[in-house]
């Protein structure tokens, strides 16, 4: 089914490069898949990755290297000649596949690959390509695709598609544009297969099709195709003409990478990082955050430094409650909120929500301070004392939920990615409030 | 491009439903996807939606019922008959969507509607569909695809692919099978379009098919084909026989519900929950996290009243900070583990990868406690004070790490999904152990 890379593997792997054994290398990995084997070549050193690769036929070495980690891809490349590049790799790859192969090079190598392409039409669609910045429906796309024009007959449209079908693996739709090719529709495999050949396109076409603009970034791409369950998208120009197609297999990297950038940022991660960079680009990603953390620490102990702690030293105790409940809630709520934004499921009103949040937050707060004014009691603290931590508490609960609502939805508003908001930011905000109102209760009830 | 539902748009939609004015209903939402009408549906009351689903024609009406929300569509589907569900609905939608309206239905309906299926071969595949879990391949796949005989000859193949065809609204793959129904590969639509009609399949069909066993779960399906690519998957049974297959689309809906579950776990929420649900669900999903925190908060006072503060009021004022920190740090740390055991990136060892987290720790703690030991000495504090604060910020900041990679590692060897281990939890853990070092250090270097 899936294969599983294991360490033994990978050193059996370096043993038959090593002894140069390549037919049992071969012959070992070839029930792989292409992403199978870059994910072998990826484990292994400069040296050893470039002879493995070696070793594969064009077809199968083009498949494994766009799928290798970028940076092992940028050294493997950087050891290719410009003409092996072009005319080994490039003609084995897809368009979109070889424009982001070539968009990746050095600069000064980029056009003289691509001026050592022989195929005249394979590279005007890279040189188009790579116009599209990289995160956009445009820079997604890819150029192969069946088309056919409205006025053919069905007998036209399978020797047109016979013809174009030459150039492509996967043929998931077939479009019907008009003589300026203009998108107007799709003709389903159905309809090809079952209608007589005489008959023209125009009588059998689905007119309604769902098409992005080139321009439309990558996450609404996205969205469009989750929500409208699309595997294939056509992209079109502002003219609604045909440029391209993006499968859901060059979105699902998007969606996958919104998600995780969302979950960093939570986390006070403020770079995309992997668990397997390196420990400097780790420590940058990390650093920003607790420099904030620890501002915003500062500035809470000004805060508690306002009042006199000596008066009511037990009140100390409980700082650390006081300030993780309300950093929990902030979060709690602010999680929801920029989950409803991600999803475009915010269509209520910023009052409804905030009047929904505080009922949520007052029965949360209600339960947890029953609670916890009960367990102080039990535990011998007097009761003023009790009753001072529950009240800060239920206060807190409140506007720290009010607080985590209203702020990423004001982010969103003035466009700010509300994901932000999330994470030691409102933690630390939430500290300062709840710990001033923490302390004033504590004043006004037990004097001091 | 993508419709953006607006409050006036409902608002004339419900004007239009209450004066009877079903035409102009029709007009305003005829160029509108299902998945967009059902959008407006959601948003109206019982009567209102009843009213404007009956608007539409069998089939679209549909594809607009499975688009609906839960809640939206169970109560729409109680008001229609068993023979309007079985005769009218069933017959419009794919196999997958079909088992899916029948599987929701309260228990005794089930049968009902079942027996009332004209087509016997239909209700037996919804049958079929019935008895796989949710969330497995089985259940997520559809039984309409295309196949043909490795011993037909391609014109065989072409005169059943139009027969199957009648059937299928898009055809992704053609899946080639073996007398015994055992999926042996793939024809590409390339193949049977540029080679003679007499050749037999046999000969040009592509024998490697990255397949899936109709046991395995949504998850893991979601990972094959993301891995590999894939916009559609068949599903094979434990002899290799092919069931049904999975496209992309219905993948979506799991990568996104995991994705979201894994954030809201890290906030604190779990239930998975979404932000119009109702405040009690509400509650009871955010309730868990916060008594947690309750506890925890409890015997963090504990943990501080071991030692004396009187004798080192200004310790006090730094406890959010210390707390804080190590909270942040600690998240962090888990979120990318967490992150990489999601994609599967984990193949450090677990020392390797304890060691580089005390690297990215050391730097992080080194950088926070010199500026806080310079900010708090030119804030006035004694260098001994500030020398205990930075001491303990760095003890607690590597230790936070430690702990935060140790947790979810550990959980996920026991097979514990490991998101649970970040959020409020190993928050609280953290408060716990650095107040007590940061007390501990203050004792021995402040004395008391």
């Amino acid at each position: 089914m899936s294969f599983e890379l294991t360490k033994e593997f990978i050193r059996s792997v370096e043993n038959y490069i090593n002894e140069g054994n390549w037919k049992k290398l071969l012959e070992e990995t070839a029930n792989l898949h292409p992403v199978d084997i870059a994910d072998v070549i990826n484990e292994l050193d400069e040296d050893h990755a470039l002879a493995m690769y070696k070793v594969y036929n064009q077809e199968q070495a083009a498949e494994i290297l766009i799928e290798l980690d970028p940076e092992v891809q940028e050294d493997l490349v950087a050891k290719l000649s410009n003409e092996e590049i072009a005319s080994e790799l490039i003609d084995n790859l897809d368009s979109d596949d070889a424009a982001d192969l070539i968009g990746n090079l050095p600069e000064e190598r980029k056009s003289e690959v691509i001026t050592q392409i022989e195929d005249l039409e394979q590279a005007k669609q890279i040189v188009d390509l790579l116009n599209y910045p990289e995160d956009t429906a445009g820079g997604l796309m890819a150029k192969e695709l069946v088309k056919v024009n409205h006025n053919w007959s069905v007998m036209q449209c399978v020797r047109e598609m016979r013809r174009q079908a030459e150039d492509i693996d996967e043929v998931h739709a077939v479009y019907v544009v008009d003589d300026e090719n203009r998108l107007l529709g799709t003709l389903s495999l159905k309809k090809l297969l079952t209608t007589s050949t005489r008959t023209p396109v125009k009588e059998i076409f689905k007119p309604k099709v769902q098409s992005v603009k080139a321009s439309l970034e990558g996450e609404e791409v996205a969205y469009v195709m989750q929500k409208y369950d699309l595997v294939v998208v056509p992209v079109v120009d502002d003219l609604g003409r045909l440029l391209g197609r993006v499968t859901f297999d060059d979105i699902v990297d998007v969606i996958k990478e919104e998600a995780d950038r969302d979950y960093q940022l939570a986390s006070g991660i403020s770079e995309s990082v992997e668990s397997d960079d390196s420990i400097l680009r780790l420590t940058r990603a990390r650093l920003p955050w607790l420099l904030i953390g620890l501002v915003g620490g500062v500035l809470v102990a000004q805060i508690i430094g306002l009042f006199d702690i000596r008066e009511n030293l037990e009140m100390a105790l409980f700082i650390p409650l006081i300030a993780a409940m309300g950093g929990n809630v902030g979060v709690q709520s602010s999680a929801i909120i920029v989950q409803a934004l991600a999803n475009k499921s915010v269509n209520m009103p910023v009052w409804t929500r905030l009047t929904k949040e505080l009922g949520v937050s007052l029965l949360n707060g209600f339960v947890c301070s029953v609670i916890l004014f009960f367990g102080c009691w039990v535990m011998g603290y007097h009761p003023d004392m009790s009753f001072t931590i529950s009240l800060s508490l239920l206060i807190v609960i409140v506007l720290a939920a009010l607080f985590g609502t209203f702020v990423p939805l004001t982010l969103d508003r003035f466009n700010i990615d509300p994901a932000v908001a999330t994470g030691p930011f409102i933690t630390t905000a939430n500290d300062m409030l709840g710990l001033f109102i923490y302390f004033t209760i504590g004043k006004m009830i037990l004097g001091g």
